[in-house]
């Protein structure tokens, strides 16, 4: 419905001229619609069970930035969603212990919380339940056991105090749930506002003619569809390849062969349904000129080129080269802003003797 | 000539009871000795032909947290001299690209440009010197060549502008040598001001009773000998296991093999001289209650045990217990303060369709 509306006015617009008054006029009418479609970030993304505290977010942070959370003692969760990287490591796939290559791309932790819900599969069901992941998958972290973390951490006491001053009124503060909880907690913290936030809460000169544009392909041509929410995404699973295989339309249109691994049947290898194969989470497309490469597996490195595959494969689309340039400009106002908090690193208390020693093995 | 001054003082006022205005005059006593054989941490490191300039030490931080400096896109130089945990990775020795086991422990960032000579052999000689090293290691970061590195950073053009803004007079501002003068100018900035820096200073109270004696047993003992200066180290290499085996010595000690490697041959490695074998820099004890694993070779993860180690293999003494208990108390007052701006991750620049992909094999 929005769609055949917008077009026309767009189109209106563009046929008089594109004036200033003409541009504000097509940037109230955008700006309404996408009030619609999408909402501002949120300074925080709050969960009724674990209520973001300082002392929490204090102690997540340390946890995520903590390598004894990991068997070597060299991986943190820092490592795949380096913050100062947008949350991610750049890769295809993650080097975990033994440098081992995950099979799938480390999402962006930033605005993760908004998600309805986490891995590429949605297996879990907040950022609570993802944390809980990495840290005991063998190609991962690789601890052995929930046991291990909990000691590993129980041994210094600075980290006993903060579970204690975190989790005031659990019996049992310090815990793998709550290693988890305080990760998340940290985890809600990290949206990043930016100039299409400014735009969506009312300022109609914060995005640029081109970039409005790009709002408008954006929502014409149907990306709102998967790409919708506070956070573009994040919101609905769909299968990758509606309209014709992604696997052969990728490696056709980067003209190589990327992959040297099977297929991924996605959400199909947690549930066995045949509904779910090739099956993936709509990822948040907030910050996405920054976490490439893109797709589940990270095969595509340019972000042009991950756009028209997705309307080829997805919407059965060719998208013109003026559409893709003004796309390009839109996913330019979708970069933000990392809390200055969460990029400063916070200094690790001393391990004791009690403290498992890491193991590269 | 201070030993034996020092001791009769001491143990008069010990005898004598130990009141406040004796402690006072052990304290005054102390510290003017102490004056003579250390100094306070300044607040930076300078060098002549490498300026400190701010646009200098942020771009140096930059490229400090950048692991696009490695082969794998993985490791930086923080991911071993993690300034979250003291510029160390508390690794018996570190890991580097495909997942290889370096044969030295990673010295601390920390005050290390106050060293004389850098990496355990002393093969560098400053820190510029030195972070030419490892980016290139094939057993570290891994890349190729300088021209890669120097291709990898020029591919980002805010790199290229701030190193315009960092070397300007420099008319090929993004070298591999300004690379390395970038990152020295930051690791330059990284002294960690301490207690007994205020001890230092004249704040005569700043030490407790106990780190003043420990500081007596330090300098009567003579550990001071290898470890003066403001870094208490870092000025001499000294063969390890003057009176005997270190080898042996620490088997014995901590009465298990711990390595599998053979014995490190320290400086011959470089020099292929007779009196350079088994001679290795004496650290920095700053911050020594931070830096663990100790020795060249991180088979030691006990203060206690190393330095009841090197008081065998380098003096031909064993510390009684209550002098160990003073150094153990001394060594806390050398935990200090990493400085906040060196703790801020910078948000790196994106890569572009030039920046070379990184590579896991």
């Amino acid at each position: 419905m929005y769609r055949s509306l917008l077009s026309l006015s767009f189109g209106a617009a563009l046929l008089a001229g594109g004036g200033h008054a003409l541009a504000s006029d097509n940037a109230q009418r955008l700006h309404q619609t996408a009030q619609a479609l999408f909402a501002p970030l949120p300074a925080q993304v709050d969960k009724a069970d674990n209520p973001i505290t300082d002392a929490k977010v204090a102690l997540g942070k340390m946890l995520y930035y903590d390598p004894r959370l990991s068997e070597s003692g060299v991986i943190s969760c820092n490592t795949c969603h380096n913050l100062a990287t947008y949350g991610v490591d750049n890769l295809p796939t993650s080097l975990g212990h033994r440098w081992s290559a995950g099979p799938r791309n480390s999402p962006t932790v930033l605005n993760a919380a908004l998600h309805t819900t986490q891995f590429w599969d949605g297996r879990a069901v907040d950022v609570e339940e993802q944390a809980k992941g990495p840290v005991l998958n063998p190609i991962e972290m690789a601890l052995p056991s929930e046991e291990v973390a909990v000691a590993r951490i129980a041994s210094m006491p600075e980290y006993v105090a903060r579970f204690k001053a975190a989790f005031p009124e659990s019996t049992d503060a310090l815990s793998y749930d709550n290693i988890a909880n305080a990760i998340g907690a940290f985890e809600r913290t990290l949206t990043t506002p930016d100039r299409f936030d400014e735009f969506l809460k009312g300022d109609l000169d914060a995005l640029t003619e081109t970039e409005l544009a790009g709002l408008d392909v954006f929502i014409n041509q149907g990306c709102v569809g998967c790409h919708a929410g506070p956070a573009l995404g994040g919101q609905i699973e769909a299968r990758f390849g509606v309209v014709e295989s992604y696997w052969e339309a990728t490696r056709e249109y980067i003209g190589i062969n990327q992959s040297t691994m099977p297929m991924d049947v996605g959400k199909f290898a947690v549930t066995q349904k045949q509904e779910d194969l090739y099956v993936f989470k709509a990822p948040s497309l907030r910050n996405i000129t920054r976490t490439y490469p893109y797709f589940h597996d990270g095969s595509v490195w340019d972000l042009r080129d991950a756009t028209q595959i997705m309307a080829r494969v997805q919407l059965g689309n060719d998208l013109s080269e003026q559409d893709l340039d003004a796309l390009m400009a839109f996913y330019g106002a979708l970069e933000g802003e990392i809390p200055a908090d969460a990029l400063t690193l916070p200094v690790l208390p001393a391990s004791t003797a009690q403290t498992e020693r890491p193991s590269m093995r």
